[in-house]
Order: structure tokens, then sequence, then C-alpha cells
């Protein structure tokens, strides 16, 4: 089965999200799934980090094309990722490199074969003239080695790693998503390592410092209870049952959080 | 052909339907159908009417994943509900209920087989852990005496019904939709019975009076008029012809409706 | 490889777009594939614009429903168009001629054949009970005339044209993204005999004169710099590089732009 993924910042209400989705259905049968197409426009880092979330959870094989792309037309390149699993497709910005590094040794292919492209190629959509129809040749069979040279200098983007320093364990917001959750780049095993379910645990959010339950699921806390667990991602997550913490705390990506051991 | 559904409350700007996505798509080639992922965070009542107002047009076999989970990680049970036709999986929140009920007879098994679920089960995310390997083993063909046991105890859940008391019909608001039209639990054939087309109707709404012609359909009443029609669930329906009731009026899910007859 | 298409102003909250799918997906094993269901309540023209976008780029053979479509449930006929590659199905509301139009040579049959439709017709969703059992009727194999009579008299619909007047090119805004990018129907063929990429151009949008570069993509403005391009349908298009334009200058569809030759 071929399985052919979408993650953009293009939005639902447009034609753009099904121009894509026409070409590709020109070219193969593959199975369509949408990871999502309201990622924040020209937001790099949220598009990574929500394919990062999503990926290793498909089928091997399975090839994302993902587009968060402000410097499309510009001399940017275009890149194709090959790592032990599935295959990443899309601008040479950052996007796709979290998740290839998470998913093993990868290659980066700079697209050069304008063979493989749209005949007329728009400037202001590489997503519809160069990232699908590249992704389709690639679940259609193309050698790897048609699509251009293996390129060293792409770019890098962090999502950012945990600290422990002064007897705190240092992160930051990393995404929050549409129930308010406010997800860290904290790791689940540190935590689970310095503290126990169902004990209060101290943070720092927003410099102001709160002492909230460590819990191992939203419910385990009152209804409209400030509380820490670790999200389906394993990742430290400051969330309210039933509620909206990032409204009550006023969190955006980017704030540092800080937990005292 | 095997259909698996979604409908959760996760919305579509996460990776959490993705990653719900990857998993059925790793053990099966079934077509994916979104119900929807826009229930209002939370509200088992709006995610059990829409479940129940789509189910029933889906073929004999499909399976619906629904995920409306307040409780997710708690003591709350995973079930498995066998109707005549249909397949229902999620929570033993009630959400699945009137589904249930207006599928046929059906019987609920408790989800108690570990082997059917993903090998590391986080405690906030059963969608993707719990709801949809079962699922897909379903449609793969285990036996559901497999699942656990049936039991008997599970959460209800009722949409309410219409009554008719001193010579008025008395409902509630059970849906707004997204043009604003305000859905009740009154039964069109009620209104059938006792009314006709383009003749004016007298309602009271949040204690108001009002008198509004019954139509046919919205094109039947002026620009701007509110209306009331029999809408395409068979139940009684405000409606502003190319307008939206709701904000014209203030209405919320819960509110009283009563006809005068 | 059938395909089959559905584009409504439904949104994705309701339950109405999963009936359309659970009625299609009971006669045919149809690849489905949203265009969207973000199309402005009731607004026909924006409707008209998102599908002639997209259907060009959809394989021979696709059969497309497209519902924005206020009478629903008056007299206002049910439509199935032939062209000389796709199929499309709808309201005579104008609706589906742009598209036609542009997919070339046309045929419009009127929808009369009771057997093709559901056997219990709402007055309010001929999305589900009308258009989307004929489209699947069409991907079986039924023969056009088994429709409905041809008829010439069906509603038109004009997305307007460019004028050169006055040494003024002069259009309008006929879209505006998600991005905020604001969408004309000037053609992008006469911009490019009048100017060039990289000089600014004058123009004058809600009577306002602004001299604008005219680049090749958003990249080569300035990062918030309003700019003028030839966006992905060869239509000029007014933008901000990573910003959005509609909220700055505070444009609407039908706002008139000319631009200084």
């Amino acid at each position: 089965m071929k399985i052919l993924t979408f993650l953009t910042d293009f939005g639902l209400k447009n034609s753009y999200v099904a121009q894509m989705k026409g070409v590709a259905l020109s070219l193969t049968d593959a199975k369509i799934v949408d990871i999502t197409h309201q990622i924040t426009p020209h937001n790099i880092l949220e598009g990574a980090f929500v394919l990062r979330s999503s990926a290793p959870y498909f089928p091997s094989g399975t090839v994302h094309v993902a587009v968060v792309d402000p410097g499309v037309g510009t001399d940017r390149k275009g890149i194709v990722i090959t790592t032990p699993t599935q295959i990443l497709v899309g601008p040479d910005n950052g996007l796709l490199i979290p998740t290839a590094q998470h998913l093993g040794d990868f290659v980066v292919y700079e697209i050069q074969n304008q063979n493989l492209l749209l005949k007329s190629i728009s400037n202001t959509f590489h997503g519809r003239d160069v990232f699908t129809p590249v992704a389709v040749h690639i679940l259609n069979g193309i050698l790897f080695e048609e699509i251009g040279p293996i390129i060293k200098d792409y770019k890098t983007l962090d999502l950012g790693k945990t600290e422990i320093l002064n007897q705190r364990i240092i992160g930051k917001i990393i995404y929050i998503d549409s129930f308010g959750n406010i997800i860290t780049n904290i790791d689940g095993d540190i935590l689970k390592k310095h503290f126990e379910f169902n004990k209060k645990i101290k943070i720092y959010i927003n410099r102001k410092r709160r002492e909230i339950p460590f819990v191992r699921s939203y419910g385990f806390a009152n209804k409209g209870e400030l509380l820490g667990t670790i999200g389906s991602s394993n990742l430290f997550e400051i969330s309210i049952n039933q509620g909206n913490a990032k409204k009550q705390l006023g969190a955006e990506v980017g704030n540092e959080i800080k937990i005292l051991l």
C-alpha cells in the first residue's frame, strides 16, 4: 500500500490543498492522508514539531510532503530526505530535519531533475508544482539518484533539549494544542526518574512559581485544576482538567519552563 | 470494503488525528473517513448527537471510533458496542449510546484484552493507543469475545424527548450547526401532524414569544427572515434564510423550546 | 480509479459532510477528496472561484459535487454538467458554470430521474439526498441521458474580466486566501506583457494609490513589505511577505483594483 501525507500552513478554505491532491491523483492511486493544513502561517518550528510528532506512527515507505515555505520562489532549495523507514519531501528551511533526525540515519538530496516536476512551474506554489510530483515519482519507484545530488549544507532546525542546572530542569514550550495543553521539550523519562505521580511539583512558568500536582492523566486532577503530566509524545505537559491552560496562564510557544528538583 | 471513521474533539491543527491514522494504516488498508474532529472540547453530548446523526448513513460493517474523553487515563472503561449493522468503539461515558440505541439491539463489550492495544500505552491518548488498534482488529476479523466481557453497567446518555403538555410541544436545543441553524429534539413527524407548511406557528425561545412561518425549506422564507422547518435529521429547526439564527436569537444548546398547538 | 470530490459551505464541525460520504460509500468504492467545506455560507461566487481553481488539476473522469445552495428545497433545479474531461453535479445557481466554461464545451442536464435519488428526500439537504447519489450513479456508469433532459436556460455566473481603459488595467478582488493574499481577476499574462519583475508598479486599491514592487514570488520583497506578484492561478495577487495583506489594507472581495500602465 502506498501512502502519501501532506502537512502545510495552507488552511482548508482555499483551493491549494485540493490542487495538490488533484496533481497527486493524476499520477498515483496512493492513499492520501492529511497530517494538518493548519500550521500557523510561515511557522516552520511549529510545522517541524507536528511532523516530528506524527510521522513515526506511519508505516514504512510512507512519503510525507511538508510545506511551510516562506522562501518559495527564491533560491531556497527543494529537498528529499531518505531515512531508514520513511521519505520526507519539502523546502530546505529546517522543516524536515527534526523528523529526519528522529527517524534515524538520513540522507538529503537536492531536487534538481526538472523532468520530475510539473511542466509549468509557478513561483509561489512549489507544493503543487515541485514537491507533490516528486513525492509521487518516489512512490512510483524512481531511484533516489534521479532526484539530484546528495547535499550536506542543508538548513537545520533545533527543537531544543532539556537541561538540568542548579537543581532545576530547564526547558521551553514547544507547542500548544487546540485544547490549550502546553507541551514542553522536557523529556518524560527525566520526570519519571525524579518525581512520583500524585505528588506536588514546583514549576516556574512566565517567572511565576506554581505548585501543581504531577498526575498520570488529566482526570486525576480536579476539574478546572492546573496539573503537570507526561503527554502522549512522552513530553512534560501543563494542562487543566477539562480547561484551557494556555488561556489561564497566557503562555506562548518559546516561554521558558523550570521544574524544581 | 472496510471503512473506519473517526469522530473526536481533537481539532485539526494538532498531530493527534494523524497519529491515529498512522496507527490504523500500519495495520489495515481500510478506507478512513473523518466524521468530524471539531466537537467542542470535552462536550460528550455534542459528540453523541453528531455521531448519531452521521453513523446511520454508513454502510453495514463500518467501524466508528469516537473519542470525546475527559476521563482518559482514569478508571473509566473502554468499550466496543456491536449493533445489527455497525460497530462503535470509544470511552464508556455515554458518547456511543444514543447511536447504539438508534441502530437497534446492541451489546457492550469492555476492552480488556491487552494484546489488542499498542505495546506502549500513554495515559492521555487512548484514541491512538487503545481505540484505534481495537477498531482495526475488529475490521481485520477478530471475534468480539476476544475483546473482553459483555457488560451491562455501561454509562448512558439521553438526548431528550419531545413532550406535549398544556397544548404546548416542549423540547430543547440539542445542536447548533455552523450556519447558525438551531436544531431541537422535537420530532418532525409531530409537527407535520399538527401544522401545515406556509402557515405561521407560535414558538417560545428564551422565554420570548415569536410568530414565524413554518416552511418546507429555508428559501420559502424571505431573505433574513426567521423561520421554522423540518431539518435533514427530521427534527424541528429554527433558521434564518441566508442568515444566522443563533447569532440573532442568542440561543444556546440546552435552551427550552415550546411550540403552541 | 474513480474519484469523487466535494466542495460545500457546510463547515467541518457538523455531521453533514460525513452524511454525504456515508451515502457515497454505500454505493461506491471511489476515492473521496474534499476540495473544501469552508466556503463562506451561501457565497456562490466564492464557491465558484474555488471550484474553478481546483477542478482542472484532477484527472479525467473525476466527478465533482459542489453544494453552496441557499435555494435548496425551492424550485431551483439540480443539474449535472458534462465537460470534455470531468463532470460537475450541483444546484442550478451559477456555482458550476465558471468551472464548466474553463474545462471546455459543456452540456447541462437537469436532474429529473427520481430513481437516482435517495428514497426519502429532505427539503433542506440535497447534497446528501440528490447530488451525492446522482454523482455516484455517474461514477458507476449510468448514461447521461438517464439523468434528465438537456437544458439551455441554466443560471450563469461571471467571475469578471480584465479591462484596459485610460492607461489603466482594471479588475477586482475575487478571492482572499487564508494567508490574507488578495487575488484579483487580472490575468498574469497581461502583467507580464507590460511590466518587468523587480520594478515598481503603481496600483489603486480602495481609491488609495500605492507603489509596490512587482516580484516573482513573496520572498523577493522585504519581510512585511506589500508586493504584487502573479499567483499560482496565473492571476495578479497583492500580498505581504510573511504578512497578511487583507488585514493591512482592509480589502474585501469585490473591491476594484487598478494598475497604472
